[in-house]
C-alpha cells in the first residue's frame, strides 16, 4: 500500500495509472474508519482496478461551532483497516495544502443544500462539494463511493457530478449498522454509555415509521408523529429534524405516493447523529 | 476538422485522445470570432497536440438585462476561421444540454469576483467559472487559452483552477487590437459608425495613463483623473469604472509600487466595452 501526502504526486500517480488504461475507484473519508467505510472499500475494490482512499478532516465542511478540532482521529488504525481492505493508495493531504492562504473558490449545489441538514449546518454542503471536487481533480477517479447514512451528501455529490459534467460514476452503498441498529458513524465515539443507549432512538424511530408505512399509512404527518414520539420519549435526545420528503428534491411530502425519504437528525447530548431510510 | 455537439461524445473523444498520450489545448469561445480568438488558436496549436475550440453563448454569464439574446452569431464564419487555424475539433453543445432543467450547481471565486466588472455584472463570473469548469470536465484539456482583454476573467479562471486543483495550465494571451487601438471584441459589432469612433476613447485613456506613468507618476488618483478626463470628453461614452488596482487581488491602489492593473469599463451608447493595461 502506497501512502501519498503531496497533491501533485497524487495527480501524477493518477495520470500515470489512467494512461495504462486502468480504472480508479475512490473512497474519500475523514478517517476514524468503521465498517461503513470498509463496505465502501470492498465495493471499490470490486468495481475499480486500483483503489484509492483519502483521509482528510475537511475544515471547509465544519461550522465555527462544530467539532472540527475534536473530530476523532486514529491514523494507525485507519492504515491497518485500509491495508486489510486492499487499498492501493492512501491519499492523506495536509489541510493547509488543500486550503492554502487566499483560497476562495467554492461550489454550491443550491436547492439540495438548503434542505434537511443544510438548514442546521449552513455552508456544510458547500464545504463537502468543494472538497470532493478538489479530490476528484486530484485523484481522477472513474468511480467514487459514498455511504448511504449521509444520504443528502451522496445525492448532492451526484447532482454536482451531473451538473458539472464530472466524468465520475457515483455509487452510494447501504448504511452499515451496529448490532442494535445504530448507524455506524465516526461520531458515535463521542457518546458515553448512557448516550450510546439513548442513540438507538433514531433507529427505533425509523423502525416505527417503517411499521406504520408497511401497514398502509401514506399520510406523512401520521408517520412523522409516531416517529417523533419515539425520540421525544428519550430524555437525552433533542430532535433537529425528522422529515418525510421527496427522495430526489428533499421537498416535504404530505402524502407518500410511491416512495419517500425518511430523514432525521437528532442531538444525543452534544453529539448530532443522522439516519435515514427509504419508505417504499 | 471534426464537429461535436454531444457532450458525452466529446468526453469519450477526449478520453480516447488522452489514452494515446496526446495533449489537448482548448480555446473556449462564445463564437463570432475575431483576430483575438485567432491568436489563441495559433498559440493553442503550438502548445498542444490536439486543438479543441468550443462555441457556446453561455446563458449563465449574462444578467437578466444583458445582451444574451442579441449576442452576435455567425457560425459559418466561425467554422471557416476555425478551419483556417487548424482546429481539430469544434465542440458546439446546445445550451439546453449544458443547462438542463434542474441545473443548480455554481462555482464562486469569492473575492476576485466582487471587484471591477463583478460589481456591475453580479453573477457574471459565477456563470463564467461554472461553464469553464463544465467545459474542462468535458474537453479535459491539458492547456486552456484565454484572451488578455478579459483580464479579470482570465485571473479568476486561473484562481479557480488553482483552488480546485484542476490539472490544466491556463495561458493568457495579449489583447489584439484594431489598427486604431480598439481592443477586439465580438461586441464591437454592436457599434454604429459614430459609436465606433467614440469607442477609441478607451484606448486613448489607456495611452494617456501609460504616458503619465512612464513620466514617473505613481499616484493612482493623478493617473486616473487624466484617464477619466479623456473618456468624459467623449459625449457618447459613460464610465462604468476606471481603476488602478493590484494585479492579483484587484484591490484599489493609492500608489503604484512595482506595477498595477489599469482596468476600465465604458458604455458607448448601449454597448459596454472593457479594456486594460499593465502599468509597470
Amino acid at each position: 500500500m502506497k501512502l501519498i501526502a503531496d497533491i501533485k504526486e497524487m495527480q501524477l500517480f493518477s495520470n500515470a495509472t489512467k494512461k495504462t488504461g486502468k480504472t480508479i475507484a475512490f473512497v474519500p473519508t475523514m478517517g476514524f474508519l468503521h465498517d461503513g467505510h470498509a463496505s465502501l472499500l470492498k465495493k471499490g475494490k470490486e468495481v475499480g482496478d486500483l483503489l484509492v482512499m483519502s483521509i482528510l478532516v475537511n475544515p471547509a465542511q465544519f461550522g465555527p461551532k462544530e467539532d472540527f478540532t475534536s473530530y476523532p482521529k486514529d491514523i494507525k488504525r485507519d492504515m491497518a483497516l485500509a491495508e486489510d481492505n486492499n487499498v492501493d493508495v492512501v491519499f492523506n493531504p495536509a489541510a493547509d495544502d488543500m486550503y492554502p492562504a487566499g483560497f476562495q473558490t467554492f461550489i454550491d449545489i443550491e436547492k439540495l443544500s438548503n434542505r434537511l441538514c443544510g438548514l442546521s449546518r449552513p455552508g456544510h454542503f458547500r464545504g463537502v462539494a468543494t472538497v470532493v471536487a478538489k479530490l476528484f481533480n486530484i485523484v481522477k477517479p472513474d468511480i467514487a463511493l459514498f455511504g448511504g447514512k449521509d444520504f443528502q451528501q451522496a445525492r448532492i455529490i451526484k447532482k454536482m457530478a451531473q451538473d458539472l459534467n464530472m466524468d465520475v460514476d457515483i455509487i452510494t452503498m447501504p448504511t452499515i449498522r451496529e448490532a442494535d441498529g445504530l448507524a455506524m458513524s465516526s461520531r458515535n465515539s463521542y457518546l458515553n454509555k448512557e448516550e450510546r443507549k439513548a442513540a438507538i432512538c433514531l433507529y427505533n424511530a425509523i423502525k416505527k415509521a417503517r411499521d406504520i408505512f408497511d401497514n398502509g399509512v401514506r399520510d406523512a404527518d401520521a408517520i412523522l408523529k409516531e416517529a417523533r414520539n419515539i425520540i421525544k420519549r428519550e430524555p437525552l435526545a433533542v430532535i433537529d429534524y425528522v422529515k418525510v420528503c421527496d427522495i430526489d428534491t428533499f421537498e416535504d411530502l404530505d402524502t407518500i405516493e410511491d416512495r419517500a425519504l425518511l430523514a432525521l437528525a437528532v442531538k444525543i447530548g452534544k453529539t448530532r447523529l443522522i439516519d435515514n431510510d427509504i419508505l417504499g
